[in-house]
């Protein structure tokens, strides 16, 4: 069979069953494969970056990668600020670069260009493969890469006629690879700590933001002076009634040492050490109080739930957590302007049970996570890697994991702008999403940010470059131009009504949310 | 002074005075530098890769630099593609990535990642600037490569901390360089070829396109046997009445194959020797026919009128080329469906002196060129590097860079949407751009590549995969939802109605032309 074929095998057989794609000439054996291998999913996406932004959500919600096809470097630089994100989550990822024939680079025909490194911006592994024989198993070694651990973005570069020459067999995908055990050294050190009395932090991410990882972290936190605090922005947290209830660390750096004050240590479990998410003049990068000692419990590599067991062990039998009980907030009054605190209120009181929340709502969305803090239980995924228009990508990618479970995109009006193509994905998906726009008109988390920088930001020529205003964007528009039935909500009791109807109807569907300033 | 302040009055001063930008928080200083330095207009885009398609856009009218400013790697990232078109056309571009101060970059904080990598993909020249000092130097440096010749993008990579400090003074830009002087054993290769009385051909591209250039190219072929080609995508190709019509090298290497037939000589300016554009099963990559000898008269760094005119001096006085006459086709009738040739038919009618056209047209676009020949003179921009999604934001960046000149935008459906976000930059700027939605309601190009590439693509599945009619794209809506007007045609007289008025009207308009097939 020609490589294309045997590739689409060996994909399907190593558990990667879903493709999202923005194919190109170079693709097109891969594409015409798809009707001898019906057990791949093809999802076709408008911008590539909508295909590798779902690929993450994908990820993150069905544990194992989906596969992502790109149409050379264009295409993947298309797609690399959402791959930067799927990175910065850990999420596996097995991304197919199509390129031109290996025979046909030495002409520098015009799409050519240096793929190898633009792939390595974004990959934990990458490969070209040079013959159709040895293409199965190039696929099967990027399928164990991306699986990890670490999950990791693998990438395989795959010339065209690699891809249409006969000769391939399927391959069959090795085992993903086994999570580093403790290490006794620091479990002893974390016991000691806790045993101490002094004032003890957990800083969780990672696979860490999973319920029955948090219940372990809060048992060991349960009873002593010991705070459990969740990274900014996590690629996953199971949170809402029934599980336990982290604060995430605060966004802006003097907000995150004010929760980090007055630690003696600090336990990291499959997070990084608190960083700055920016520099700003005079404010420091590193957020660790003076003093207070970092303990790396377990990395990205690690097998977290044995590092904490054994934590557990050697403390003896301890004191039983604290976990969040179903409170929700009532909903606002019909009348009310729709404030930043309204909306928080509203989808808190409608955030439906096993709910997906892809969370890029930014400055208008602050209060939202503590109104839905004891919300039936949902997941919550968040921009991991700052890079604006992962939202609705990441919303569609969620949706094809976990068909049944309602999805909900909250979504800044500057940053829905990247990647707004993703809405004719859900159209065509029939994805169960529910996207609300946060419509501030502005970029108003760099209004925010031109100000903190200490940038003299008073001229009317700067802030202009902040402002969305002129012209308004219209989402309901900009919706029904890609397939998805739209309204748009001024009060309180419009935002209610309007998305208590889309959360109840099957398929997607977007609210845009005008919010008062 | 401050690092910002210091680099725009560098980047005006050597005549830069545009910058297409999409700013996050490390670029804050940059943007709030434009309320002190009001010589420099910034241009605000919802998504990178309108800004580096506008930037590409600007150059190849204004023939100087715009400069284009980004946010980190995944900013970069999305601006690679139309940077790799630029790079094809050989735009002069100086592209500005924000990056973490540098004492910060050590932390790997979420944005963090190899933007220097990124950079190499597109960029001609790509500098990191270290120290406040320096950094006016290094823009006056990435000006005058940005300059050339050749024509190239140059990356300045600006770390917020060089940026933010005091310290500096603005920088004298260098000249830019001079072309190199006609090689004199090609220039007398050529002559003999032109005098052998054998069959030759030139293929023009690059700065060969403009008109001058071209009735150069135009005498030396005339009253010999002697063809002149134009590169399959030219940067700027300058026709219609009263200007050489010169034919395009065909896309499809066959059709290409049969314009070089029979050719003796093939002597390139500015261009690169033809070559198919992908790579197809059992087809030739290399177009230039057996026995055919290809003479580089003038390359991207070479004085191209020079070498023209040497060569015309080693052959005396020769003959008069004829240039194109005035000549329009008729408006189609009303009731015409509206197919690929009333459409074209109709553009020929309506095109306006003088106007520039951004053409990503793709299949639907075929018959175009040829019912613009003998148009009122115009400017025609096309898809240089093939990455998809170049043209609505050229059409704004020649809009800015020519006030007063219409600009009309051909742009298939499939292709609109990789950067649909132009249209919000052409509504906020009162961008004189006429958009045409070509709407086929597929991604038509790649049903034909899917046959030419030898894929067995009978599939349903597989067709599925190039189909934009579930669901269907309104662009109408779309363009309401970016405050542009919009109508629809879906009739040749629908068509010329609509486009007549658009094209009359100032400032941007969309019309959505229902292609019949």
């Amino acid at each position: 069979m020609n490589g294309a074929h045997a590739l689409l095998h060996t994909l399907v057989a190593g558990g990667v069953d879903t493709c999202f794609m923005n194919p190109g000439t170079s693709e097109m054996h891969f594409v015409a494969a798809l009707d001898g291998v019906p057990e791949m999913r093809g999802v076709l996406t408008l911008f590539e970056g909508v295909a590798t932004g779902a690929a993450d959500g994908y990820a993150r919600m069905a544990e194992r990668p989906a596969a992502v096809l790109l149409h050379l470097g264009p295409g993947l630089g298309n797609g690399v600020a959402n791959l930067h994100n799927a990175r910065r989550a850990r999420s596996p990822v097995v991304t197919v670069v199509g390129d031109h024939a290996t025979y046909h680079k030495q002409f520098d025909a015009p799409l050519e260009s240096d793929i190898d490194a633009l792939a390595s911006n974004v990959s934990g592994w990458v490969r070209r493969s040079m013959k159709t024989e040895e293409l199965p198993q190039d696929a099967a070694d990027a399928i164990a890469h991306a699986y990890g651990p670490p999950g990791q973005v693998a990438t395989l570069i795959l010339p065209a006629d690699v891809s249409w020459s006969d000769g391939a067999q399927p391959a069959r995908p090795a085992r993903s690879g086994v999570a580093r055990p403790p290490d006794e050294g620091v479990v002893d050190e974390v016991a000691r700590a806790l045993r101490s009395g002094e004032p003890v932090g957990f800083l969780v991410g990672g696979r860490a933001g999973r319920a029955g990882v948090l219940e372990q972290v809060g048992a060991l936190a349960a009873g002593r002076p010991a705070k459990v605090l969740c990274e900014t922005f996590p690629a996953r947290l199971e949170r809402g009634a029934g599980r336990l209830d982290v604060e995430r660390l605060a966004y802006l750096g003097e907000r995150a040492m004010a929760q980090l004050e007055g630690l003696a240590h600090l336990v990291v479990v499959d997070a990084v050490s608190p960083v700055s998410f920016f520099a700003y003049p005079g404010k420091p990068s590193d957020l660790v109080p003076d003093g207070c000692r970092v303990h790396r419990l377990a990395g990205p590599a690690d097998d977290v739930g044995a590092a904490l067991d054994a934590v557990a062990s050697v403390l003896g039998p301890g004191a039983v957590p604290t976990l969040a009980s179903l409170e929700r907030p009532g909903l606002p009054d019909g009348d009310d302007p729709l404030t930043a605190d309204v909306l928080a209120r509203t989808i808190g009181a409608l955030l439906p049970e096993d709910a997906i929340v892809s969370d890029e709502a930014n400055t208008s969305g602050l209060f939202i996570a503590g109104a839905t803090a004891g919300a039936p239980p949902h997941d919550w995924l968040t921009l991991t890697g700052g890079a604006i228009g992962m939202g609705l990508p990441l919303a569609t990618g969620a949706a094809v994991a976990c068909p049944g479970r309602r999805v909900l995109a909250l979504e800044a009006d500057g940053s829905a702008m990247y990647t707004a193509q993703a809405l004719w994905t859900m159209a065509r998906e029939s994805a169960d999403v529910t996207v609300v726009i946060l419509a501030n008109r502005s970029y108003a988390i760099l209004n925010m940010e031109l100000r903190r920088v200490g940038a003299a930001a008073g001229g009317p020529r700067a802030r202009s470059m902040l402002d969305l205003r002129d012209p308004e964007l219209d989402f309901v528009s900009l919706a029904a131009g890609m397939g998805l039935p739209a309204t748009r909500a001024r009060t309180g009791g419009e935002l209610a009504d309007q998305l208590g109807r889309a959360l109840a109807t099957p398929g997607p569907s977007l609210v845009e949310a005008v919010i008062s300033r």
